[in-house]
């Protein structure tokens, strides 16, 4: 009997939550040359317990088999095209500062299927420059850009006064979806994603910890806004 | 009647999850001279309710009065007190990649009472060197480091093969917190406190809506280990 594709069952945000995690372990057993685990070696791996394990895998089709296990190599396809790695999204960077910069410089992007354009910056000192190899363009350029080139992600490290504006601005442009570093919290979006990387609030929450000897499971650092 | 110090009370999780968007938010008030507000601003500014806003504020001895509504200044000193920061504490950073740089550049730590006292790499080519105006140490002169300076936060960024072990002397050695923005999940760790930043997991979390066009409240990229 073939397996539904994925994305036609309905998974729980509980797991879906989970999914980026399951994702970034499994790589990391292919990488080492280990095509086949249990729920009990994941279990242990993540943190969580096997029944969770094998609760969460089998919302994707994951299916052990007694005395196999799991096949890695399909556990982390299957994750792979509900995560959108196959789908070869492009992104651009807003704002050449130093964590645009260290973003671009990393493997984050193209790691994860992701095409990265470029970056824009309304410094005209830094555009019409290569940054990590990639081009900067004038801030001003950015609507008509987005005319031109369809834009899946954008990345928005911008100061908190160029923040909601910009944002503004991807949201009506037709951006899917926006990956906001920037600290500022975004609102009024009409239907572009966001996905809040509130660094303060994850060092905060460390602090917090810290001072209170507090061991608890409270998640750090994300905000949430759609 | 003199109320209890915050710390004395017991504050559930879910509030102590949102302290830090509480402190940030509470900021931004004071900072375009707002020192009055209402569950109900708070509520729409914060995307939560008014009712909700109240439970939490009562949590941490933020009662409003009726007819003033709340006192920002109060209830950003006792917020900042239960975050830590005004406890000073000492951190350093491991690894002045990219993302190590741009993170001492930020006003991420002194913004919220972090002193930075400096990065360690293991790199002869950069120790030495002043990087966003703090000291280069060598990696190997970590361990007689943190026998003299007492060091709160350990900022993680460290590549793969080098984030647990450099956790794990971390945690001997006595520092009470790691800000772990290697990617690397930590394990085994006696007594540090931990908090993961996983920005891949966060731009994963943004792939994985844009493609099943999810508009869910799963957070984002972070996993979290104690």
């Amino acid at each position: 009997m073939p397996m539904p594709y994925p994305n036609e069952r309905k998974i729980p945000p509980q797991v879906i939550k989970r999914l980026p995690r399951y994702y970034r372990h499994l790589g990391e057993l292919l990488a080492c040359g280990i095509y086949r685990t249990s729920s009990g070696a994941l279990a242990e791996r993540m943190g969580l317990t096997a029944s969770q394990i094998r609760q969460d895998l089998n919302c994707f089709g994951g299916f052990g088999q007694q005395g196999y296990g799991y096949n890695v190599k399909y556990l982390y396809s299957q994750i792979a095209e509900l995560l959108g790695v196959n789908d070869k999204f492009r992104a651009i960077i807003l704002g050449v500062g130093g964590l645009g910069r260290a973003l671009a410089e990393s493997d984050l992007f193209f790691g994860r299927g992701i095409r990265l354009l470029g970056f824009f910056d309304p410094d005209d000192a830094v555009t019409g420059r290569s940054v990590a190899g990639y081009a900067v363009y004038p801030a001003k350029e950015l609507s008509s850009f987005l005319v031109r080139e369809p834009v899946d992600i954008a990345v928005l490290t911008a100061d908190a006064g160029e923040a909601m504006p910009l944002a503004g601005l991807l949201d009506e442009a037709g951006v899917r979806g926006i990956w906001n570093v920037s600290g500022v919290e975004l609102s009024g979006l009409q239907k572009a994603h966001v996905v809040n990387m509130a660094l303060a609030d994850s060092l905060l929450t460390l602090s917090y910890r810290i001072k209170n000897h507090e061991n608890g499971s409270a998640d750090a650092g994300t905000g949430d806004a759609t």
